[in-house]
C-alpha cells in the first residue's frame, strides 16, 4: 500500500511545476553533467521506495560531486521554483530512507561528495563530507590509522555518518552521542550562500575542528532535524583506540527489569560506565539472528509466547540483554570491571573481548559436530557483532533485524533492507533513566503492536546519564499491502501513546512528522518563522521535522 | 577613563526616547510595583560601574519577579520603543559586568527570580529560574541532598547559575561544560511569546529535563551569547557525590609546558582524567594569594623576573600549575591515580583530598609559630580553594585574583571585585590542546601583556579532549584612568593578534564585540536576519555578540 502524503500539490501547482522541470533540467545538466542528473525509470524507482508507509516517486535525481555544485543546484531549484530534498546517501532506514517527508521533485542524493577533507591524527578528528559512508571512514583508518576508532551506528557499512549526526544518531562507544561529538559545520543554504559554523568563518582559525561553539550563538542546531541547510562538510572526533578494552552483557529476567534498569543508571551518573549501554529485549536479540519462524508458528503472528520461551532458551539468552564496555589503561579497566560487577551482582554477567571470542571459536571449530558447538558458535557471532559496534566497527548484521519479519526467499545477508523487502518504522520515544519508565513503556507498547500483530522488539539506549532512548522496531513485509495498511495503524496509535504519556520520540520519519507537530506551541510557530527567515521559497526538504505546508 | 560605546544614538533619537521614558516608566511602575522599578541615581551609579574599559548608565533598573512580569516588560518596552539589556544577577565579572554591551535604556535584573522549581533526586537535576546563584543552589543542596553535587564557575557563590549557562561558562568537575548538562528552557521572546526548548512544549512532557534536543532543530543555542531573547528558567543536571574522590596538582618548570600539555592532552582522550584541567601559570596562581607587591617591586610593573622568581619559591609554586581530579569508587580511583601518575611521571605531582588537607591543618596548628607552618597554612589554604571547585562548592577565593593590581585598602575578602575597583578584561582564546599551541599563546601575549605594563596572568582549562580555553586576566586599577586606558589599548591589541593567530575567543565583553564581528562573513549576517526575524525593533541587548547597530 502506498498512502499519499497528505499536502500533495493541486494538479495546477503540480502541471506548472512539471512544466518547469525541462528546462531547470537542462540548466542542471550543463551544471552537473549528464551523470549528476538522472531521470532514468529505474533510477527513479529505487528512490521511490521506502520502507515506511508511504513512499512518493521523485521527478530526478542530482548526484553533485562538490559544494559549489550544491550551491548551483539550491539556486537552480529556486529560479525554477522547484523543491529539493538532499540526503546524505539515503540510508535512513526505518525513518523514511530517501524518501522526502513530502513530496520534492528533485533529490538531491550528495553521495558523491565523499571525500575525507582534513585528518589531524595527534588530537583525533577528521572532517568529512556528507558522502563518506562508514565503512570507508573505518578502512581508511584501518590503513592510515589503526590507533584510532570512529563510533559508528547500526545502520552498517554503507550508511553516511554525516547523515547520522544530522538526524541526531548515536552509536554504541565511549563517544555515543554524535550531536556532541561534531564540529565545524559547512552548510548551504536555500539561497546558495556558504555558512561555515562555529569558529569556521573567522580567517584562518586553528580550532574549528576542536571547539564546537565557536563564539556568539551556536547555529549548528538548526541544521539537524530540519530542513534549514544542506550540510556539505562536518568534522566528527575520533577516540584513541584504548590500551584496554573489556565488553560485557548483563542480562535479567523479566521480573528483573526495573532493578536492573536502576542499577545501570546509577553506574551511568556515577561514571563508572562511561559508554552508552544497549539493551535490547529477547525479541530483538532474535530478531539479530534469525527470521520470524513462521513455519514453527503455524503462520501465527505475533510470536506466540511458548515459542518465544523455546527460542530464547535455543539462543540461551534472557529476557533482557544489555551490552556495554569499559575502555581505559589494563588497572581501571580491572578495577571498573570489579565496581561493575558488584553493582551487578543480581544479575547474569558475562565479560568478553575479542581474544575470549577467538579463543571460542577455536574450540567450537575443533568441537564443530556438536550441539554445543552450534549453539555457541551463533553466540559468538552475536557477540562479535556488539563487540564490533563497541569498538566503532560498522556491520551490516544489524540490519539483518530489519527483514524480521519478511516471508520467503531474500539476499543475505541483508545489506539493504529495501533490497529485502523490509517494512520498518521506529518508534523511538526518550523516557527518564528509571526501571519504572522502562516498564511504562514495555506496558504501554507492546499490547498495541501485538493487537496490530506486529511482535514488540525494543531496545533502551542509555543516551546519557538521564534519559533512555526506547527504540521500538516495527517489522512487517513490505510488499504485503494488508500487513503495512496495519503498520502504518499500529505506527499512529503508538506513537500518539508516547505523546499522550508524556514520551516524546527522539526522531521520526516522515510518517510521524504530523502527530508531532499537531499540539498549539510557539517552538513549532518559530521554527515556521525561521524557516520563511532562511530559506522563503521553501525550496528544501518541505514538511521535514516542521509543520506540513 | 570612560570610553563611550562608539554606536550611541543620534541626539535627537535619544532626546526622543528620553520623552518616552517617563510614560513607559509609569506602565512598568503599574504592572511591577514601586520596588520593582528603580531609578534613584545610586541604583543607577551600581549599575554604571564596570570592571571593564567601558560604562554606560541606564535610565533604570527593572527587577521582575515572574515570568509573566518578564513578558509585560518586553511588551512595555516594544510599545514605547525603548531598549533592554537583560542579566541574571550582573556577575559578569571581566566580561562587562551588568553592562550593555550599548547602551540600554532600561537594565533587566532577573535576581529576583530566585526560585528552585523542580528538583529531582533520583536523577540528579533541578529547574532554576535565573536568579538563583550558585550559593544559594549550594546550600539548598547542603541541606536538602548532600549526596548531590553541582558545578560551579570560580565567579563566586553571588553568580548566576543560569547566567552562567548562557555566557557558555564552566566550572571545575567532571561535568565541566554548562552548555552539556543543561536543558530545557524557558525563553521570553522580544515579542512577549513564551518558547519552551527541547521537549518542553509538548504537553505533559516527562523528559523535558533530561533530555536536551527534543524534536526538530534544538533552538536552546539560539538563546546562548545572543540578543533573542530572555531566559526565564532552566534545568541544571547535578552529579552525585563520588564514593572516592582524589585531587591533584601537577606542577612543572617553565621549560616543561610543552611535555606536560601533551601529556594532559592524551590523558583527557584517554578518558584516564575525565574532569577539565585548569593549568595556570606562576603569576595567576600568585595573584590567587596576594596583591601586586608594588612596596617590593619599588612601585615597577610588570612584575621584574627576580621577584616573580623569589615570589614563587615563598610560595613553593611552579611555573605551571594544574589542578584535576578524580572521581569514582575506591577501586577505580586508586587504579586510574596509578596510571596518571605513570603518565606524569616527568612533572611533580601532588595528591590531596579533604581529610588530608584537615591533617595538615592540625599539623600546622600544632606548629604554627614556625615559618614553614606559615607558608604551609597558605599553601593549605590554596589547595582548599581549588579542592572546593573541584567538589562544587562556589568559592569567593578566585575573585581576589581580579584585585591584584588595585592599589591601597579594598575591602577583604573580595566578593565584589567592583567594590574592590578591580580592573578586569579577560581575553580567552581557544587553541588546540597541544603543547605548542599553549607555547604559542605564551610567546604570542606575555610580550603584549608586558609592553602596556600589565601582568600576564593565565589559566588554560582543558574544556574538552581536544581544546583549551586561554583564559588571560588583564588586571588593573579601575580607578586609575591612564592604566584604564593602557589596559583598553593592550586588551585590543592581544585580541586581535589572537584573531590573527587563528585563535577566535570563546567569549567576550562589550569592549571585544566589534573585533569579533568585524571580518566578512555570512555568519554574522545570518546572526543579524535571526535578530530581524525574532526582534524586528530590536528590543533586547543590542550589539551583545552581534555586529553593532
Amino acid at each position: 500500500m502506498t498512502v499519499n502524503p497528505s499536502h500533495q500539490p493541486e494538479e495546477s501547482t503540480a502541471t506548472r511545476a512539471a512544466a518547469r522541470l525541462g528546462p531547470a533540467l537542462a540548466v542542471l545538466t550543463d551544471l552537473l553533467g549528464a551523470t549528476g542528473v538522472r531521470t532514468e525509470p529505474p533510477v527513479l524507482d529505487r528512490y521511490a521506495r521506502s520502507s515506511g508507509s508511504r513512499t512518493s516517486r521523485p521527478a530526478a535525481v542530482l548526484y553533485p560531486a562538490s559544494t559549489p555544485q550544491v550551491q548551483d543546484i539550491v539556486r537552480t531549484a529556486a529560479r525554477f521554483r522547484l523543491t529539493l530534498y538532499p540526503v546524505s546517501r539515503g540510508c535512513n532506514w526505518g525513518y523514511g530512507d530517501a524518501a522526502p517527508f513530502q513530496s520534492a521533485e528533485l533529490i538531491v542524493d550528495l553521495r558523491r561528495m565523499d571525500q575525507i577533507h582534513e585528518f589531524n591524527h595527534e588530537l583525533g578528528y577528521v572532517t568529512l563530507g556528507p558522502g563518506v559512508s562508514q565503512g570507508q571512514l573505518h578502512h581508511h583508518l584501518l590503513q592510515h590509522a589503526p590507533d584510532l576508532w570512529m563510533d559508528c551506528s547500526a545502520a552498517g557499512p554503507d550508511a553516511s555518518i554525516v547523515g547520522n549526526i544530522m538526524e541526531r544518531g548515536f552509536g554504541h562507544t565511549r563517544y555515543c552521542d554524535h550531536v556532541r561529538t561534531t564540529a565545524g559545520l559547512e552548510v548551504v543554504l536555500p539561497d546558495g550562500r556558504l555558512l561555515h559554523t562555529g569558529f569556521g568563518h573567522f580567517p584562518g582559525s586553528r580550532t574549528t575542528h576542536v571547539f564546537p561553539y565557536g563564539i556568539g550563538p551556536q547555529l549548528d542546531s538548526l541544521f539537524m532535524q530540519s530542513n534549514l541547510g544542506i550540510v556539505t562538510r562536518a568534522t566528527v572526533w575520533l577516540m584513541p583506540r584504548p590500551d584496554a578494552f573489556d565488553a560485557v552483557v548483563v542480562s535479567c529476567r523479566e521480573d528483573q527489569l526495573e532493578a536492573m534498569v536502576d542499577a545501570l543508571g546509577r553506574l551511568r551518573r556515577a561514571a563508572l560506565l562511561n559508554t552508552t549501554v544497549h539493551l535490547g529485549n529477547d525479541l530483538r536479540v532474535i530478531s539479530g539472528r534469525m527470521r520470524y519462524p513462521f513455519h514453527r508458528a503455524a503462520g501465527q503472528v505475533p510470536l506466540p509466547p511458548e515459542l518465544r520461551a523455546q527460542i530464547r532458551e535455543e539462543f540461551d539468552i534472557d529476557h533482557w540483554n544489555a551490552s556495554a564496555a569499559i575502555y581505559g589503561a589494563a588497572s581501571t579497566v580491572h578495577a571498573t570491571r570489579r565496581a561493575i560487577a558488584d553493582a551487578l551482582r543480581p544479575f547474569r554477567v558475562n565479560w568478553f573481548n575479542q581474544s575470549r571470542l577467538d579463543l571460542g571459536r577455536r574450540v567450537t571449530r575443533l568441537l564443530h559436530r556438536t550441539a554445543w558447538a552450534r549453539r555457541t558458535s551463533t553466540r559468538i557471532d552475536a557477540a562479535q557483532t556488539a563487540l564490533d559496534l563497541l569498538m566503532g566497527k560498522p556491520t551490516d548484521a544489524p540490519l539483518t533485524g530489519a527483514a524480521w519479519r519478511v516471508r520467503g526467499e531474500i539476499p543475505e545477508p541483508v545489506t539493504d533492507p529495501l533490497d529485502a523487502h523490509a517494512g520498518l518504522m521506529w518508534i523511538a520515544p526518550v523516557v527518564p533513566l528509571t526501571g519504572s519508565a522502562a516498564r511504562e513503556i514495555v506496558t504501554l507498547l507492546e499490547p498495541i503492536f501485538n493487537r496490530f500483530g506486529f511482535d514488540f522488539l525494543v531496545t533502551f539506549t542509555l543516551i546519557n546519564e538521564r534519559a533512555m532512548i526506547a527504540v521500538t522496531n516495527l517489522a512487517f513485509d513490505r510488499r504485503d499491502e494488508a500487513e503495512t495498511a496495519r503498520a502504518d495503524l499500529c505506527y499512529h496509535e503508538a506513537l500518539n501513546a508516547c505523546l499522550r504519556a508524556g514520551f516524546p520520540p527522539y526522531r521520526v520519519g516522515p510518517e510521524g512528522t504530523a502527530d508531532i507537530t499537531r499540539h498549539r506551541s510557539s517552538f513549532w510557530d518559530i521554527v515556521d518563522e525561521l524557516k520563511t527567515c532562511l530559506d522563503p521559497l521553501s525550496t528544501l526538504s518541505r514538511g521535514r521535522y516542521a509543520r506540513p505546508t
